[in-house]
């Protein structure tokens, strides 16, 4: 019925606003347990402790408290109590303008497409190690869909020195994309030059900076019970910066976790408590996520598995118990599958649905992964937003109107009639339904005829279609020269070795 | 871990048990605006009213107080009321056994594979109009999986002539097929055929066959506003017999529905009402599912949309009104794609989860079904047994007790270490995790010199692996007799015309 034929009709949307979850919680657990888990926990960080790599680290908790044994650190429960305390239950992540901000609280929801994977692959050019043209090209598709809310590491660009690597990527970031930038916590040095980076071409002066988080980085532990040099000093140094840090402990189910889910989330939840601690005592009132990434392992191969039934549940679990602490949650979807088949999909989705029905704020890895974070998929990232997008249109409440009921257009059609030509239809139909990205409803005659093309193929026309036309973000001239500067003074200067 | 090597884990598993819906309902209606439909839903029965084709149908209306015009029928809203008094709220569907028997009632879950498809498709031999041998086959590879616990008409048998296809197709059924046989209304001579093969081969008398339903048929109405002759003889025969009507309009919004949500449920809810007010004319408790099928035209092509937003928001309303009136619901997913790929199995599963979170007792098409339910394909539907199985695996509660928390475990391992070989590990690892049949974790290497198979692949060896050992489901040969003689003897009657 409609006349103009558009080729990506997703991508001339407008910004969708910030989303509300509208689904109410699904609690595998009673809130006796779930208060259970939390108070073991608590009992786990004070009697076994956790081993801290970064001396500074282990001063800062002494000083909160905390017994230091060695490298062991063992937590004064009062200390947990007091950072949980300290910690925001809300604030605004801030991208390029005011449309890109994104606000994170109570039934806040966001997406975070997939991030990570050390290589990439897309139906035309096969799969590779990730470089830097695969990584802008990603930044550039992400940027065209508004319901992926931050600029991540989608890939890996292995074709950049280590040194210089974070320069590079937080310059394509910046260039490419108007979204919350993330930078990885590989060292203290990296992370100064790329807060240093955000802040000039944002345009921010010192204090306007702190005062917001304009960037974020994901802080995995060593789990069990360990936090390494570059982590502990990424929550430092985000902390005292105001920038967020999302902690989330990566606790595979009977690999680096105990291989029930109450067990696991036990762990996970110790682990992101003391991280937790550790940001408040570097600044008290410092943006942290509370984050979980517990799944399980497939018994038989020993590995990952992803969007299974017990991946589902800890993440609805994980939900109670950040309620329970009163923090905002960061959860994830995922899958193993080695390709964007009906396997990948499910297992996303499945994944999904445990971060909606938990009551995620942001759910990480949303669109894009194959191989448990191996690779990121050109075709998928595009599949996947086009299911985050339905996500984003079920946010919106459904009007309760006469108006909207229309039963003058019951009375209207006869028995056995159709609705195609009432007023309430001709009024409505332009918008009415959700107009999918890649999902196409062509008979099977007509899609015979037009080539039976699979869905990756009508993916990768979308793709190929974003990168031929490339957003204008409408920077200033000088602030892009200005970056550049910034980039090629730094490289001159050697850049920053990672830590490990 | 395992040594044991099986070619399909989830074929040797125990009977799941009867399931509950673990999931919190969503609802996109407020509990006034549901009333609010329910109430204009009556009126419109009232007002604008709706054509009833057959005439015994419309004596019994007119016998139940309401006001007929020629073939137009005008309920009296006391008279719908007490129907809904006397549907009950809930029954037993009796298959051949004990452990096939499905319970109805609140929170009560089932899934029925996708029905009615006029073609069937396989990756090895291609799209065809379904066939006798298409329809035995798709009911022998359903009878593998427990979760799927009804026995519908999968596919079409286009090569049986229409006057004898009902026998053939429940002659099936019974003989391959241990679940509830669903049977076709399409005329009072193909139903009773029907229920006597069914009594005659479960071995029941006439007072046990009426007392429960052990079979039940589907009943669309010809939306908007009309029941035609067989499906109003359906709802009065399987009512007298005591079997089950399950009341479904398929009410494609901007189509034969109005194009909003509300609008289209209005038109929907008020079909359900008149069948089973008529239902309870026929036989006060008989036992009914209150059925919808609410989706989306996609407004380009004209095409019926599936697991699409709207779709999910018609379910989740669909179950609000449901329950409003305290009935048992039945609702249904589907997917529009043409090939079981990305988008097959993201609608599907987008639809499944709109029936869940909607509280469906029944959730229809959940296995199988492409092109909007044109086709049927058989990795499909062994590709979404997989999700099901998963979600009758989150139907089981998670264990709460220190046993299962594991806290021994936590101080057994050390920082950094792994949990492979806990106690905690070694006592749970055989059962600890769903075990998939389809979905794989090899990684991208193994999986490339393994063959890169995609999931259609895989699925293809599970089904033929099924139909290469026919499970025996212990018939008594002299009842397989008993049916073919049957059979046989209605086919030299001339069987039964079909009615429309």
């Amino acid at each position: 019925m409609r006349s103009r034929r558009r080729s990506s009709p997703a991508l001339d949307t407008k910004p969708l606003g910030p989303l509300k979850n509208p689904f109410p919680p699904y609690c595998p657990f009673s809130e006796d347990w779930v208060a259970h888990i939390h108070e073991q926990a608590v009992i786990v960080l004070r009697d076994l402790g956790i081993r801290v790599l970064l001396d500074e680290a282990r001063a800062l908790f002494k000083a909160g408290g905390a017994r230091v044994e060695e490298d062991m650190v063992f937590l004064d429960p009062d200390g947990v109590r007091e950072a949980l305390a300290n910690a925001p239950s809300s604030f605004m992540l801030k991208g390029a303008g005011p449309d890109r901000h994104v606000p994170i609280g109570p039934r806040s929801l966001m997406f975070q497409p997939g991030a990570g994977a050390p290589n990439a692959t897309d139906l035309t050019r096969g799969r590779r190690p990730g470089s830097a043209q695969d990584f802008r090209e990603l930044v550039q598709i992400c940027e065209a869909f508004d319901v992926l809310q931050s600029a991540p590491p989608i890939v890996e660009p292995q074709d950049i020195p280590p040194a210089f690597r974070h320069l590079d990527m937080t310059d394509i970031m910046l260039r490419h994309s108007s979204k919350v930038p993330v930078v990885y916590a590989r060292g203290r040095g990296q992370v100064l030059d790329c807060f240093d980076m955000i802040r000039c071409f944002r345009g921010l002066e010192e204090g306007a900076f702190a005062a917001d988080p304009h960037c974020y980085t994901v802080i995995n532990t060593n789990s069990p019970r360990q936090l390494d040099v570059p982590m502990a000093q990424g929550l430092i140094d985000f902390a005292r910066a105001g920038q967020l840090s999302v902690i989330t402990p990566f606790t595979l189910m009977g690999a680096m976790a105990p291989i029930t889910v109450a067990g696991a989330l036990t762990l996970s939840h110790a682990e992101a408590l003391a991280a937790i601690t550790l940001t408040q005592l570097a600044k008290p009132g410092a943006p942290v996520l509370y984050g979980t990434f517990t799944s399980n392992v497939h018994m038989r191969s020993g590995s990952p598995a992803f969007g299974t039934p017990e991946h589902f549940q800890a993440s609805a679990g994980a939900g109670q118990l950040a309620r329970h602490i009163g923090l905002p949650w960061r959860s994830a979807t995922g899958t193993a599958a080695n390709l964007s088949d009906a396997q990948g999909a499910h297992e996303t989705q499945m994944g999904l649905w445990g971060c909606l029905m938990g009551g995620a704020n942001a759910v990480f890895h949303a669109a894009g992964w194959l191989e448990g974070g191996l690779s990121v998929s050109y075709e998928k990232l595009v599949t996947d937003t086009e299911v985050l997008t339905m996500m984003a249109q079920l946010c919106q409440p459904l009007e309760e109107s006469p108006a909207n009921l229309g039963l003058d257009s019951l009375a209207e059609v006869s028995p056995g009639g159709h609705f195609f030509e009432t007023q309430h239809t001709l009024d409505r139909y332009r918008t009415a339904f959700y107009e999918p990205l890649v999902f196409e409803t062509q008979n099977f005659e007509a899609w015979e005829e037009a080539g039976s093309q699979d869905i990756r193929s009508r993916a990768t026309r979308v793709w190929q279609d974003i990168l031929s036309h490339p957003k204008d973000l409408g920077h200033d001239s000088a602030k892009l020269d200005e970056l550049s500067a910034f980039t090629s003074k730094r490289r001159g200067e050697g850049g920053a070795e990672p830590l490990s």
